[in-house]
């Protein structure tokens, strides 16, 4: 049994597990930085604890800050949020080793799916498609020469240690592969301090799809339906939603058997999700699993009726999740949109201040996660995630168009955000159609959309 | 079609009229007193017209008024959102004598359910089970007390013109009934312009079930499923729920069935509520027929995603309703509380005030509907009503503890409210065992919980 859990994160995500231990009794203590001491999951949660100054690597960063908290409180778990240390496997194994669950797959499976190249080859070896590219990582720009023309161009440049999105280039040619390639291992090396790269078949006008995973202990393993995460710039997600739009039943149906024979194949337990690149004649490749809660988990949430943090709670208390896809039902479609403090108007330049009026949306289908309060502080020190608003329909335009509204009443003065470049996403044919596309590098079509086509 | 449609009302139902036109696609033109000239509703709709001063008679009650406000707006539609006009026949057939859609059922319906007895009988005649009592008004006392005899003590003096729990008095014997024979006359007179009396059975300890009705011109009607509102303060709801608690499935169906025969009996179209006691027996009386929108609606939303505003506006533009059960589901409970600017601890005085510090409650399954905003005024000329807190759950518990954790979660400074007496009922064995009770008169129990028996 868990009886004090410690939220190792900040934000909306903490208010998000704050509130998932309040519904399973479990005391709860914010570990927050001296920048968020008065923000609203330190004041929902039932007690707190100062990991340290604002700078990440000082306390969201810093594993020993961590455990001398969970120390400090006596904590029996700790749930580590997404970004941050969620996927760390050092800080998974040091709490397994200090006696503390962690909320979330093992560590070894956290070490596992870090590395992305193993994750290839276990997803091949479990069976799954993925997309045709390196067994191994690349040795030299000769050997990465040699694998890109077997695979034939466009190709995918990516770290393996990446991840998310996060050090992937696409590459059209030996010579733009010789131009990029010393750089993409120096990159991989400052981000993720593992300069290995590997080159994987680049998927055109691919739309971006994950299985949302559930497994325990004793072997049970259940998909929870799939969300399209296409809409992104710069790899980062800004709309997502549940079903999937303009998925063929089959494919829908072998995205959710494929992800959870990947689940079992490794004997995964708790909450992952495994990623695929979905092409426009119906070919797909899984890319990557990642072992944590995903922002987006919400439309899940909102089409399944589970509490998805609360069931990696219990799972990590050991108890069997629901092991058959009978006990879950799937009804209508959610969209969430993530306001972040960016300025679309100034290349998305991050904005920060304080709140000083702020309207939460409200009325039917809509649910808001956010951390924010009157007079909450927002700091250029962490991620720009201000709220997320999703809605729910009993179809999937009722759904957009909620959203739309939602956004709309949508009010914070003080903090730039980039709600108005969100609705002009929704509102855009190619979104309200379902025909939007994700690119793995950068794509722009987000902020043309804003600014250049405009909102009706 | 309607093009433009003027919200009659103020507060969070008009914010709620706002958000389902905007889904519609309809112009929404908010009709406000002076007094609520910047209040959110006002702020979303497409457009305002000043009604009058903030003194409900020369605004909100003013027929006149809005009747000019449909004509300089052009209007061709009106909600007129619950209490206030919502059930005035001459209002509705004033606006469709002036060519304006009333949304909501036909005037003459209207008229008829606004008459208690005239109901009693025609559910009779539709072979519903109402209480052993009048077939028409007492003439007098002697009529009276030969009436309460033949029926047996207990029984409750209702005012005709009544309804939603104002006018009914429980008397116990003859002299009780000579002693408040004549006052409630001239209450009945003064409340409604109407002193007829009824003397009805009165049933102890009885559930207050209502079963939601959805009928359309072309003679189709549904159930929507019912609502337990058995939690009342002298005979004000404070929480309801979807569905009931403690009914036998036979039950259940049985109320159903009987409001969807009540509803096509009466050729009744748009959205209407079916009235019930149960006691603890499960035997059971229709007592009444709403023909408006209910403050607790958003209970029946949460549970069966369907939006009952945008219904009852589609409905008036003449489309069919879903015209069988199955078109309906329904999926897991909801709880809704009525967050008041009222102090429990000084017997429920109003609060007024204006909000300086506001936070809503978010996160999953929990809805919000709330007129408020920071800075806003609360001002004693209207009802107390701030917020209704809906939460939904895979099951009862979930619903009711998620409830209870978001009602610890709102925060509004500057308005005394309700919220932790509220709580206290949510966490009483009583309410948690599904075991609570309606009075038709006063009943204390809720504040006693609140005070006395304290919040764990």
């Amino acid at each position: 049994m868990i009886d004090t859990l410690l939220v190792g994160n900040r934000g909306e995500v903490a208010v998000r597990i704050v509130r998932a231990c309040r519904l399973l009794g479990i005391r709860s203590v914010v570990a927050h930085s001296a920048a968020d001491r008065d923000t609203l999951p330190v004041r929902l949660a039932d007690d707190r604890v100062c990991l340290g100054p604002a700078r990440a690597g000082h306390s969201y960063l810093s594993i020993p800050a961590l455990l001398y908290a969970c120390a400090r409180v006596d904590a029996d778990a700790v749930h580590p949020g997404y970004g941050f240390l969620a996927e760390d496997p050092d800080f998974a194994a040091a709490c397994r080793d200090s006696g503390i669950a962690w909320v979330g797959p093992s560590p070894e499976h956290v070490a596992l799916l870090g590395d992305k190249i193993a994750t290839r080859d276990e997803m091949a070896r479990a069976g799954l498609p993925v997309a045709p590219g390196s067994r191994t990582h690349v040795t030299d720009l000769a050997d990465a020469t040699r694998q890109a023309r077997d695979i034939g161009y466009p190709i995918a440049l990516k770290a393996a240690s990446g991840g998310g999105g996060r050090g992937v280039l696409r590459v059209d040619g030996d010579d733009h592969l010789a131009e990029c390639f010393g750089r993409a291992g120096a990159s991989a090396r400052a981000l993720f301090q593992d300069g290995r790269l590997y080159v994987e078949k680049w998927v055109e006008h691919a739309r971006h799809v994950e299985v949302q995973v559930l497994g325990d202990r004793h072997g049970n393993a259940i998909s929870l339906g799939e969300r399209d995460c296409s809409v992104q710039r710069r790899n980062r997600k800004l709309i997502e939603e549940s079903p999937a739009p303009g998925l063929a039943v089959a494919v829908r149906e072998a995205l959710g058997d494929l992800a959870v024979r990947a689940a079992r194949h490794l004997g995964l337990r708790n909450l992952a999700t495994v990623e695929f690149l979905v092409d426009d004649r119906g070919e797909f490749f899984c890319t990557e699993i990642n072992p944590r809660l995903q922002v987006e988990h919400p439309v899940t949430e909102s089409v399944t009726g589970q509490d998805l943090v609360a069931w990696m709670i219990r799972e990590a208390m050991g108890e069997p999740v629901p092991c058959s896809r009978d006990d879950v039902w799937s009804r209508g479609h959610a969209v969430e949109a993530r306001i972040t403090a960016e300025d679309p108007e100034r290349d998305w330049a991050p904005g920060c201040g304080t709140v000083h009026d702020l309207v939460v949306p409200g009325g039917p289908g809509i649910r808001v996660d956010t951390w924010l309060t009157p007079g909450t502080a927002v700091s250029p020190h962490y991620d720009p995630l201000l709220a997320k608003v999703v809605s729910w329909g009993p179809d999937r335009d009722t759904a957009r168009r909620r959203l739309v509204h939602a956004l709309e009443e949508f009010t914070c003065v003080g903090v730039t955000h980039n709600a108005e470049a969100l609705i002009a996403i929704l509102r855009h044919d190619e979104f309200s159609g379902g025909e939007h596309r994700a690119g793995v590098v950068d794509r722009a079509r987000p902020r043309r959309t804003a600014s250049d086509e405009g909102a009706p």
